[in-house]
C-alpha cells in the first residue's frame, strides 16, 4: 500500500496506537506539539522534534543560510511556545552535501540558529548525497498546570490567533511564480523565511486559565483546527472575515489578484498560535494580551458540540491544509 | 573552505565553541556521548541524537525495514548505555520517498523500532525526494555518580571493551564485496545490521567507581579512544593481540585473507563499549561482569600519560578512524 493512500496522519495513528502500551503512566506521547514527560516540583518536560529536507521544506537557492538557521529552530520553538512552555536545550542533526556547502555556510546558518539565545547541547553531523537534511529536537518546561493541549477546547470557547495569517504562504508564492523583487515582496519573502516564533506570547498564554488548547499554525489553520477539534471531540464556526491578514498581504494580494482570505485560512508555516478561550473571559485576556505584546489578539470563531468539522461563514469553499504525502 | 578541509570533528569544534556562553551551569553540552540536563534528586538526564541517510548509513536493498529500525535505534541506546544511563523515552523522524517506500515497509521498521521496548513519544514524519532520512533522539536517565565521561580517565588505567570488534567492519565488507552468501557471511552481515547495544552492560559499568572513562565504539576503536584521549590528556598504549576478535571473523578472515585485527581495531559500528578502569580492581570487575554477562570484559590497553596518541604493539601500522566528511 502506498504512504499517501493513507496519509502523514494515517501513517502517524498506527505508530502511535502501537507505541502506546509502552508509555509511563503520566507520561504523554504522540498527539499533541510535544510530548509531557513529568519533572519535579510540579513541572515537567516537553519535547518537540522536526525534520527539514531541502526541496521538501526550503529551496537552498532561495534561503540563505541565516535564514536557514533561524528557521529551522523558529519552527521547533513554536511547538514549545504552543504548549505553554519556554525552550531550555537543542539538538541539531545535520546532513550536508560537502561537495556544495561550505564552512561559511555553515558559519551563517549558525549564527542564524543562535539568534534566539537558546542553547545548543549536543547533535551530529554527517554527509548527504543529495540535499541538506537538518533536524532539530527541543526540550522545553513548564508548569504543570500552565502546559495547554490541544485536547482541552470546550463547547462554546472562541478560537483567537496570536497574529495575522497568509504572509508566509504569501511569500512561498511570490517565490514560486517569480514575482520580480520590490520591496513589499522582499519583506513578504522574508515573512516565509523568517517567521517568528511567539515564545512570550506562549508562555504568557500558559499562564492564563481562561485558555484551554492551545497549537501553533504550521499547516495553516484550515488544517490544524481540526486537530484541536479531533482531540476534543468539538466542531467550530469561522467567520473568514475575521481571519486577520497584514496590510502587506492585502496590498500585495490586491495587486497580483491573490485571495488574501484563501492563503491566510490553508497557507502555512506562519507559526501564530492558535488557542480557544472562555467566552466569558475573551475582553480580560485581549486587553491584557495587548497591553503586554503590542499587537492583537484576533478572534476568528467559535467551537461547538458536533462532528470535527468546520463551517466557515463568509465563503463557500471547502478549505484543507497541508499534509506531506 | 570545503567542510572536509576541516573535517566532522572541526565542524562540532566551531560549533561548540560558538553555543558555550548560552549553556547553563551544570549543563553538559557537545563533547560526549550524550549532554547532561541535571534532573532532580540526585539524578541526571541525558540525550543523544543521531541522524541515518540512505547511501551513507545504510544501503536499503542490503538491509530489511525492520533490521533498519532496529539498528537506528540501537546507535542510538548505545550513546544512552556509554553513559551508564538507562534510556527512558525515544523521538523519531523519519523522511520517506513516497514514490518507492509503501506502509508496509514502515510497519516492518517500527517492528524493529519496537524490540527495545522503549517508548516512542514523538516525532515528525515527512516526505524525501531522494533517500529515506532518519532522525532519532533518545533520553536517557543516571544517578549523578553513576555517569561516565570521556574525560575522566587517568594515567594508569586499563582499556577495555565489551566484546568482540570488527564484526560490523566485515559483514560490510561482505556487503560492499558481494561475497556470495553462506550461512556464515549472512551470520556477519546480520552483525552489521542488527548489532547489539549493550544496554545492561552500560547501565551496570555506571554502578561501578572503578570505571573511570566511558563511550561506545562507533567509528572504531583507534579512532574513538582517542576521545577519551584528548579528552582526558593522556596517551595510550594498545596491544593489538589482545583486542578481541569472534570466531566467526577470524574464520572468514582466514578464508577472504582479511587481516581481522585491522578491522577490529579500524571498524566501525560494532557499539560495544570502551572504557578505563583503576588497575588495582581490574580483576574484580571483570570476575563481577563475566558472573553478570555471561561473556568477558577484555583489557586491551593501557593509558599513560602524554600526547592524546595511541601507540601499538604487534604491529606498525598506524590506524585511523572513520569521520563523515
Amino acid at each position: 500500500m502506498k504512504i499517501n493512500e493513507i496519509g502523514e496522519f494515517g501513517l502517524i495513528g498506527r505508530i502511535a496506537a502501537d507505541f502506546k502500551s509502552l508509555i509511563p503512566q503520566g507520561w504523554e506521547g504522540i498527539g499533541d506539539d510535544c510530548a509531557v514527560i513529568p519533572w519535579n516540583e510540579g513541572k515537567s518536560l516537553v519535547v518537540t522534534t522536526d525534520l527539514l529536507v531541502e526541496n521538501v521544506h526550503f529551496l537552498r537557492e532561495q534561503i540563505t543560510p541565516y535564514q536557514l538557521g533561524y528557521k529551522s529552530l523558529a519552527v521547533n520553538l513554536s511547538d514549545i511556545a504552543a504548549m505553554g512552555a519556554k525552550p531550555v536545550a537543542t539538538f541539531l542533526s545535520i546532513g550536508l552535501p560537502s561537495e556544495t556547502v561550505e564552512v561559511e555556510w555553515c558559519d551563517a546558518f549558525f549564527e542564524g540558529y543562535r539568534s534566539f539565545g537558546v542553547p545548543l547541547l549536543g547533535g551530529d553531523t554527517t554527509s548527504s548525497p543529495e540535499g541538506i537534511v537538518i533536524n532539530i529536537t527541543v526540550l522545553g518546561m513548564a508548569e504543570n498546570d500552565h502546559i495547554k493541549r490541544r485536547r482541552d477546547a470546550r463547547p462554546g470557547d472562541l478560537i483567537a490567533v496570536t497574529g495575522p495569517l497568509g504572509d508566509s504562504a504569501g511569500g512561498l508564492q511570490a517565490i514560486l511564480n517569480n514575482i520580480p523583487r520590490d520591496a513589499d515582496i522582499k519583506e513578504l519573502i522574508k515573512r516565509h523565511h523568517q517567521p517568528r516564533p511567539h515564545l512570550a506570547e506562549g508562555e504568557w498564554l500558559g499562564t492564563r486559565e481562561e485558555v484551554h488548547a492551545m497549537m501553533d499554525v504550521s499547516d495553516g489553520v484550515a488544517s490544524d483546527l481540526l486537530h484541536i477539534l479531533r482531540a476534543s471531540g468539538l466542531g467550530a464556526a469561522i467567520r473568514t472575515d475575521a481571519v486577520p491578514t497584514s496590510p502587506l498581504l492585502r496590498k500585495i494580494a490586491g495587486r497580483e489578484g491573490w485571495n488574501a482570505a484563501e492563503l491566510a485560512l490553508t497557507g502555512g508555516e506562519d507559526y501564530v498560535l492558535l488557542l480557544t478561550v472562555d467566552p466569558a473571559r475573551i475582553n480580560d485576556l485581549q486587553k491584557g494580551f495587548e497591553a503586554r505584546f503590542g499587537h492583537p489578539l484576533h478572534v476568528i470563531g467559535v467551537c461547538g458540540s458536533g462532528k470535527p468539522e468546520i463551517t466557515y461563514s463568509g465563503t463557500d469553499s471547502h478549505f484543507t491544509g497541508f499534509e506531506h504525502f
